[in-house]
This record gives structure tokens, C-alpha cells and sequence, in this order.
């Protein structure tokens, strides 16, 4: 069966049309941080991840598409930010 | 002085003024693959990290940042992707 890791947090990327652009931020505000633009981020279950491929996958069509960057935990890897992410003060987009 | 592990891979997302985002993307795309909107990836070498991130410091001011998430290898992580990423058949961007 493969590898059998747990992946517990997620990034997730998308570039979709702008007449769905709002229904996927919506349902990506369900399960995560919005992180930047198009780019979400957080821990998520598995049953939670099933639920939001589920969500997406009926508002997406023609040439959408979304990455999701499924990761063990949140100390699997490292980060740099250059300039000031504002939006790490939480949830200012409305 | 920390853990000490080698990162071999990135994830690059940007989010900059509209003024400077072509110089951005040059300069991402001298290291990376672009993966969708404001998107890049692939494996890079500590040396490159240093000199992308210093080429990017130059560049953005104000509100700009850019998050640079490093990975030990593109196999620590796993990707879903829901639609179709026609940039997978790799730079049909200009």
C-alpha cells in the first residue's frame, strides 16, 4: 500500500477563474488561514481534508485548478518571510 | 545553533505590489519552476537560497512579502491537485 504517513497540515494554492475565485476563498476560510492572495494554510485532519477536496471539487471547472501541499506537522519544514506578512496578525480580511 | 538540516526544495509565494511584481517573478524564475499566479517551486541549493533571497530584498518595499517555505526534498511532502495544472507540461508562460 506505500507509505503510510499522517499528514496533518496543509498549504493550499489555487488559480481559478474569477466567478469562482469567492466560493473557493470561502470554502479554503472553512479548513485554513489565509496565508496570502491565493494561499492558504494549517493543520487539518484527514476527514477534514476529504471534506474540503470534496467542497472544491464541485465549484471547480474548465481550467481551475488547486494544489494542495500535504505536510506531517508544522515543524517538517522552515520558513523565511522577506518584508511583513500583516495578514500573520489574523484574520484582517474580510 | 539549532537543528542543522539540509533544505533542498522550496515553495515560493508572493504577494507584491503590482509595480514590482514582474521584477519578482524574473527573479524567481531564475531558480524555479513557476507553478500557478504567484507561485514557484523546486530544488534549490543553500548557496541559491542565499542569493535569491538577497536578489528579492533588493527589489520589494512597503507592503511586499514573500514566504519561502523549505523542505529537505521533494519527497517529504505530498501534493493533490484537483483540475488540471497545464503548467505541469512545464513553461508555456512568457
Amino acid at each position: 500500500m506505500g507509505k503510510n504517513f499522517n499528514f496533518n497540515y496543509a498549504f493550499v494554492f489555487y488559480d481559478v477563474n474569477e466567478k469562482r475565485v469567492n466560493k473557493v476563498f470561502k470554502v479554503c476560510k472553512k479548513y485554513f488561514h489565509h496565508h496570502q492572495n491565493s494561499v492558504f494554510r494549517g493543520a487539518i485532519t484527514t476527514s477534514k481534508m476529504i471534506k474540503l477536496k470534496s467542497e472544491l471539487n464541485k465549484i471547480i471547472k474548465d481550467k481551475d485548478f488547486v494544489t494542495i501541499i500535504k505536510l506531517m506537522n508544522d515543524s517538517c519544514f522552515e520558513e523565511d518571510t522577506l518584508g511583513i506578512n500583516e495578514n500573520n496578525t489574523e484574520d484582517l480580511i474580510l
